[in-house]
């Protein structure tokens, strides 16, 4: 059985029916001038009623909305919700509580950290992706001038709430791109997790509830050793440079499908483990495996040669890069990582290759 | 002599010739990838051709301008401010020197700790209330909806520079706002403060300087035993509960001149006195020699029995009161100091009333 609490060391992440009562109780008595619940139209839907069952203390609680989406994830609506905050009453003693996805756990986290110099929040992720990623590790921000995260700072919840069965209201598709950051964590440091991955059954609550904790811990752990993300905290980078240059060059090419992150993460993945395989000592069976797990999960990009000098200058322009290097986290086994691997154009090439002519042979064995 | 150096627990404050040449080399040795100064059109045109002359390190440095002014300390220049640094080239290794009085020390440090999840910054305060007040307690802010400082933070700066010669671009009246609280600082803990303020000549820049050093001292020393604000800290406050709600007043009053910080601060702190002779324990003597010395240097604020009850209306809207409730910080001797005494609107009227006698009293002695 899974607990139904985890103790960072900078506050509580509370798990599911347990969670929802010890949250209730410490709300309660925190004394909080006035409570207040940032949600989008889809939270507002279909995840406010399960909150307003479960948690009492939001009784009577002041509800903002703000609009869906990433491309809403900036100052016009960070405005929008101090300005609501001020003329809803809230004071320093204010609480607001962060009801959605990374976006909603991101904007609302810096808007509650920088209103009246800072005001409590909670936040209680309602996809897979925040509550494996987002939710922990205290960064916050908002986008600003086309750049992800410009404009934020680090700073940390009061409390998280993790609880399965928002994981309802998603998706199929957004719902395993969240999982690919899991898989990420036991790739880079725990191997019985990666096993688990392997044989996990969706439909089991209690066994999705499980990774999702250990997961946590895992991602938590890299936070604690280092929470400015100057080093050790890389190793959640694994990738994700080959990721974020796929969703930055797939976005701006209108011909293809929107990617979403957790899709270009298993690609990026995949040819990361080749890199590996490479540089740092994965063995060609477990490469073997882990592309065939992921390509059997997440299917394939579709990823030609002629995407490839663009994909590379992406990865040039990584705000993680130094100047003309492209620096990565590699697997010297499954289960650990290595940071600030600094690879060559040629390799990274022969690794792209690798993944189409496996996404080939994957893809016709799935036929 | 004044020290060069004074080390409070999370940064230096540099002083004068020697701390010009200590913050150099500090800088040099920091790696930073660019170095962006923050001046209004004033500070430009006065005090970068100081700052240039004397700190070698901003040779090449960007200029980033500001309008000047309180009404320009809001969320627009800020995003200006970020847009810069982002059209400029800055990364996560940048450094942002803020040259000027309290609006771009304020303003200045919120953008660059929160840009790119916070940069480094350096306060170069270049008018007396800033070199004594807002650049030491690392509150960083800008206005919003009307209210001061309502988006902010709580940030320390890698470091300050306080130098004396900026002063001399001052005119007489701004500098004589900020000098209140180096008084402030003296009554609520330090008589020997107290006295040299009484008996300082202005034109000495060594004796100037010795009071902004123990000024500095005071201030840096209620910080560091209160960083958030929430207990010791208020005994900054002296002054201000009624000095607020006269700037208020005075500045929705259009008939009046406007009045500057430290000018209302200075009839704050005689009204105050006045309540702690008749609640803490200030002895008669103590109150004469405040109020004729706030008088003499400040002259009087043009105070009449209708403005009374706006002014407790004021005094009652104050953020740092509980509902209902008018809190101050009270002298039970010079250089001492009580938070959180609670008094009467008869007691504040009171002491409203001493103020106009004694006013139309100093005001004949004065002619």
């Amino acid at each position: 059985m899974t607990s139904s609490l985890f103790e960072t060391k900078d506050y509580p992440i509370f798990f599911e029916d347990l969670g929802f009562r010890a949250l209730d109780e410490s709300i309660r008595n925190s004394g909080y001038s006035g409570i207040f619940v940032l949600v989008d139209e889809h939270t507002f839907e279909n995840c406010w009623p399960i909150l307003h069952q479960r948690l009492s203390v939001v009784e009577g609680a002041h509800i903002i909305q703000t609009p869906s989406g990433e491309e809403n994830k900036n100052l016009s609506s960070c405005e929008t919700i101090w300005r609501q905050l001020l003329y809803l009453g809230a004071d320093r003693k204010a609480l607001l509580i962060n009801l959605g996805g990374g976006v909603i756990t991101d904007m609302g986290g810096f808007a509650a950290a920088t209103f009246k110099r800072g005001i409590d929040f909670i936040h209680i992720p309602t996809t897979l992706l925040a509550q494996v990623d987002a939710s922990v590790g205290s960064k916050l921000g908002i986008d600003f001038e086309g750049g992800k995260n410009q404009i934020g700072l680090f700073e940390h919840p009061r409390a998280v709430l993790i609880c399965s069965d928002f994981l309802k209201t998603q998706s199929k598709r957004p719902f395993l791109s969240g999982f690919a950051e899991v898989v990420k964590h036991g790739l880079i440091a725990k191997t019985d997790l990666w096993q688990k991955c392997q044989s996990i059954s969706f439909n089991d609550p209690k066994e999705l509830s499980a990774l999702i904790y250990e997961s946590i811990e895992i991602k938590n752990d890299f936070v604690e050793r280092d929470p400015r993300d100057k080093g050790a905290r890389h190793a959640l980078n694994f990738g994700h440079t080959i990721g974020h240059a796929l969703e930055s060059h797939f976005l701006t090419d209108s011909d293809e499908l929107p990617l979403l992150h957790g899709e270009a993460v298993a690609a990026g993945m995949i040819m990361e483990s080749y890199l590996s395989y490479r540089k740092a000592g994965l063995t060609h069976e477990e490469l073997d495996s882990i592309t065939h797990y992921l390509f059997s999960l997440f299917g394939g990009v579709s990823l030609s040669e002629s995407d490839f000098s663009d994909l590379l200058d992406w990865m040039r322009s990584d705000k993680k890069n130094a100047v003309g290097e492209i620096r990565f986290c590699l697997l010297p086994k499954i289960g650990s990582n290595k940071v600030g691997i600094s690879v060559s154009d040629e390799l990274i090439t022969s690794a792209m290759e690798y993944y189409i002519a496996r996404s080939t042979m994957e893809l016709k064995e799935a036929h």
